[in-house]
């Protein structure tokens, strides 16, 4: 269980080895500057591609201490993009972040079958937010990615992100199935897949986890609300994945922890052989740093060994 | 524009005649409570019916001066709905609210074509929020009530939004129709429904506002985002309505809103020709006690003068 991100980048920091990452099209200064920051505090080791000329060029001109890095020279976004799957297939590299392209030119190339980069399963968006009063980092998941999830693609969003979270050492986090309300309710599909999502976790099929479903953000995060509405569940106020009905209702409710509620994010795509950084254009630099440490801290050594 | 609750109160009693409010089913103590604050207050007027006997029990037992207090005894929760949708319809109150009964019996009243309270359209939940560190009020909407509107019925959630807010001497509130992205994409949905929107306010078929959308909630509610994003609108850090998706989204958002982001929360019923206090077993009697004075704020005197 980690409490903040500190304890996130302090895990990052603590293996034998320092995660390598592939950054596509490395000629952008808010990433460079980000992964020189993850760099110095022995984050990541990075390998930058893209526009050699352009890279040293802001590298010279922000005074950013990358020197020692690899640089590798291509042409072009998707060649950039295809240099980084490539490193990460042959495991040259542990995991990947999007510099200044686009993310569907990033991801094309994550999905090429000549990479063999996909894990056979639905690719998801993990955010973890450290959110003030609350005790502990918050998963929310999947307000970036897949759109629409059905009950398949729900099951597979929701291993995906217990899979990450048993990579950063939790035993055996707590899923709330987020919906409108708590009971199952034939009128609401998010309800009646909530309660299916619980069942599965019962049954044993969704392992490595406590599912808890339908259940309203407030059940799952106030321990005084459970108690006034006389509602019992070890995941009340306790927790560590926010499981959403969808795109918009993931990505309404990270926004809303961030710029109303004071909480700071890291993401990543995973479900992949390899996480993937892709920020959004608006992501800070400290979001871009504690997604690097989220990635580097949730990834294997090379993909294949 | 509102900045704050204490402006919200300050307008519901700002009235030549003090709102009279029909509180059906009023044998509960959370219900008296609130009503009892927002008489002393001058905010509102209350008839209580219920169980007479009950409600006089509690009145004493718990010391809550309600005594001048007109009381309407009825026998169970039905024949108590529908006298408070009676005394709506009659213009003996000018706004109801539901005490320790199902909302679903409470607006079954409502609804019911005997007391002529419908007004066409579609019943909408409006919440309206205090949220810290934001300049003014938020009014999040449909959080509580319409699962999944469609274009039609988005259409008339933000007409009730707008009028509501018309009701509160707002000129011209700000709407922002969220979603994931602020970008028209034909595989979501919403987008496109929130393209529709924006469209028909500047074609001037939805008036007496600015429709925004699509919109991302960051875009919506931080100028410093849009900034970064090279987004420009009016609407940018000073929305005034949130209109969300679906009620998932909108339950979500609100309750993350309360829960982790500080802020208060008030709510009705619009798009009857009354307001209805619906609060939920969870709420809070400052909740009560804000919804209350909303009501009384935006209800008309009597419906029919």
């Amino acid at each position: 269980m980690l409490r903040n991100f500190e304890e996130l980048i302090e895990k990052a920091r603590s293996g034998n080895k320092t995660k390598r990452v592939a950054v596509a099209a490395a000629h952008d200064l808010h990433t460079l500057e980000a992964v020189a920051l993850a760099y110095q505090h022995s984050v990541v080791e990075p390998v930058l591609i893209g526009d050699e000329r352009k890279i040293r060029e802001l590298l010279e001109m922000h005074e950013i201490d990358l020197s020692e890095s690899q640089i590798v020279d291509t042409k072009g976004d998707r060649e950039s993009a295809e240099m980084a799957a490539n490193l990460a297939s042959t495991g040259d590299v542990d995991f990947i972040m999007k510099g200044g392209l686009q993310s569907s030119e990033m991801l094309r190339a994550v999905v090429d079958r000549r990479f063999d980069l996909r894990d056979g399963g639905t690719m998801s968006h993990f955010a973890i937010l450290e959110v003030p009063n609350y005790h502990k980092l918050l998963v929310v998941t999947d307000g970036g990615m897949v759109m629409y999830p059905d009950i398949t693609q729900k099951t597979e969003i929701l291993n995906n992100a217990v899979n990450a979270l048993h990579r950063l050492g939790y035993e055996n986090p707590k899923v709330a199935v987020l919906a409108a309300t708590e009971e199952i309710n034939h009128k609401m599909p998010e309800s009646v897949d909530a309660g299916l999502l619980k069942e599965r976790n019962s049954k044993g099929s969704i392992k490595g986890c406590i599912v808890e479903g339908p259940i309203s953000y407030d059940l799952a995060m106030s321990r005084e609300s459970a108690k006034l509405k006389g509602y019992e569940s070890v995941v009340v106020e306790d927790a560590d994945i926010l499981l959403v009905p969808d795109i918009a209702a993931g990505n309404i409710l990270s926004k809303a922890l961030i710029y109303s509620g004071g909480a700071k994010m890291a993401g990543m795509i995973v479900g992949a052989k390899v996480p993937v950084v892709l920020n959004s254009r608006g992501a800070s630099m400290e979001e871009k740093y504690c997604s690097l440490a989220l990635s580097a801290a949730a990834a294997h050594y090379g993909v294949y060994f």
